[in-house]
């Protein structure tokens, strides 16, 4: 594939302006992604990986930052699940992030960075950013959408949004709306890093001085929703950290605070805060049903698209009863739905962590899609 | 009741240093405390009335800060479950808080606050100054001590270090010990308090500009342990604050985003940062069994205090599970035991929420105490 718009580190800018769910249009918005695998002849093997809040379009190469191997190897690869052998996978950074593509650091045409001039914008903005992405690499359908947390949601939001572009949609660990205790969190971390007075309102970019304290306790806070709490028992219970005793003062003497504190520190080192806002945003504004008249049966009636949902008993960020409410909507819709909960003690990040079962499922799913 | 001793609004010296757990010996230690009802010529009808993390000793009479009715008035008063008909009822605000007991805010001999050169103090430690306070009081034994939450800790604590001053313990909604992710919340709310540049390593006494920001954050987190998921969705759900659309900014759009601000801020006006500090230490360092061998049933082995456990269903901060746990203990240990779970839809918070069955087993295990 010697075409230079396949390939790793990849940044497309989109011909047209992007028109946003908030009212606003998006001038010169820049897409960074990356593919693996070769298109078809016939154009109909794209398979469509979307990232969580955090992630990136790094989904099987290492990351450039971190020099960590990509967040979704166990999945994406030859012979893998998602098999690059016979897919083309693409994977973008979401709009509004900071791996690449267009977000609150991004520079305005005026030259300065938007901060918090930047619309908010919704999970169907990067969605339909991801749309004219495939415009732009001359992809007319997918064979699939696949994600795990806000990548399901993604997932949800193509499949309604462009139904007859996705033939089958696989969505992981994930939910239709997100719940009062979901926006509860977020908004926590928001208002951690909007109370660090380096935030200045947005407008850090210039001091080389960004807002970590904020942004690391944002990270911590989120992170806690991410683990079971048999799962944390299990990894750290009242474990001390390299001592025998407690020191009676106020530095990490649990390993679990340790850990904390080091997920919230090297957070910092890879995001950027303002990011951290806009896509918290845009997850607490996801309510598919909302957008379609307040029934959820309603964004998928009369779809063709093939779905499979994933949930794991021990995730209480997006617990499996909201998977149940997708499914008993899609079946409702007369849509083609499988489901399926599986057990794993680690909670919501299940999902990336080793699953034999979640690796099977997927497999089997997509060898089914018609395609093969 | 003429003794000056008794009454509202009381403040007493402790005659002699307060032995730490942590080593360290404390001076001239105060503590705060109310008493309503009168003491029996016996002086055998003494209820205890221990406070939550954030609590204080107005457990039935107005707060003189916010002006609010008693945290428990539900609970406590003539011909209330806790009858001060009957009883003389004592509250202490504990050590290491800020509503008059010694605590992180008081004076040093030297004449400066404490901050953090404050001693780390744990349960027992409060559980030690409130029996040298009955002392004090010249009460010899208590007829029961009764709390929710870290109330029903120090229950636990007051029944495991002097049991022959405990008739009854009532240990509503609590744990023996907190886990892996009650530590992880902690940790998360005291890097939010000493991420705020105000919070000056706990010397800002002398700034009139406290780390409320951090603090508001801490406590916001908090908050939703304190609630249940289903609980937030029957009270919130997604429902906007005073607007029909979605602003597509940053403001509280969500209810809930509200009410959690609210609940962040006004706290910051009744509560000092370095107490919630230590208070969540002595939580986090809370493990009754390892105070005790490592085995719990040796904290309540020949114990002859009678004990009654409830817990919620919907509690998922200390949880069903934990107080199970504390039963089987006492049933190995060979005390007397009572246990209950209660529904109520409102988690962790539901003690202090009307709850008539919440006030049926507590009437009814104190009248059976043997004192009727």
């Amino acid at each position: 594939m010697s075409d230079a718009r396949f390939g790793l580190d990849r940044i497309a800018r989109l011909a047209t302006p992007l028109s946003l769910d908030g009212g606003a249009s998006l001038a010169s918005v820049e897409i960074a992604y990356e593919t693996y695998g070769e298109l078809s002849p016939a154009k109909d093997n794209a398979i469509l990986v979307c990232h969580a809040l955090t992630g990136d379009q790094h989904v099987a190469s290492n990351h450039p930052r971190t020099g960590k191997p990509g967040w979704w190897t166990r999945m994406v690869g030859p012979g893998k699940p998602i098999d690059t052998d016979r897919y083309l996978v693409i994977c973008t950074n979401v709009l509004g992030s900071c791996m690449g593509s267009t977000g609150p650091a991004s520079l305005r045409p005026d030259g300065c960075p938007y901060g918090m001039s930047f619309p908010v914008i919704t999970i169907r903005d990067m969605v339909r950013a991801q749309a004219m992405l495939l415009d732009h690499l001359g992809i007319p359908t997918l064979a699939a959408v696949v994600g795990g947390s806000m990548g399901g949601m993604q997932a949800l939001s193509w499949a309604a949004t462009y139904p007859e572009r996705v033939r089958a949609a696989v969505v992981i660990a994930s939910t239709a709306r997100h719940s009062a205790q979901n926006i509860a969190f977020h908004e926590v971390g928001r208002q951690a890093i909007m109370a660090d007075p380096k935030w200045r309102g947005g407008d850090y970019y210039g001091t080389g001085d960004p807002p970590t304290a904020g942004l690391a306790v944002a990270r911590m806070a989120a992170h806690i929703t991410y683990l079971s709490e048999a799962g944390l028992t299990e990894k750290f219970g009242r474990k001390l950290q390299a001592r025998e005793v407690k020191t009676f003062g106020f530095d990490a003497d649990f390993q679990v605070e340790s850990y904390l504190r080091h997920q919230g520190l090297t957070f910092t080192d890879r995001f950027d805060a303002n990011s951290y806002l806009y896509i918290t945003r845009a997850l607490d504004y996801f309510d598919l049903a909302e957008e379609h008249g307040g029934l959820l049966a309603n964004a998928f009636r009369g779809s063709k698209t093939r779905f499979c949902l994933v949930s794991f008993d021990t995730d209480w960020l997006y617990p499996t009863a909201e998977s149940r409410t997708i499914v008993h909507a899609l079946n409702a819709a007369g849509a083609a739905a499988s489901f399926v909960e599986l057990h794993s003690p680690y909670g919501h990040d299940a999902f990336l962590l080793e699953s034999p079962e979640l690796n099977r499922v997927v497999d089997g799913f997509l060898r089914t899609n018609g395609h093969d």
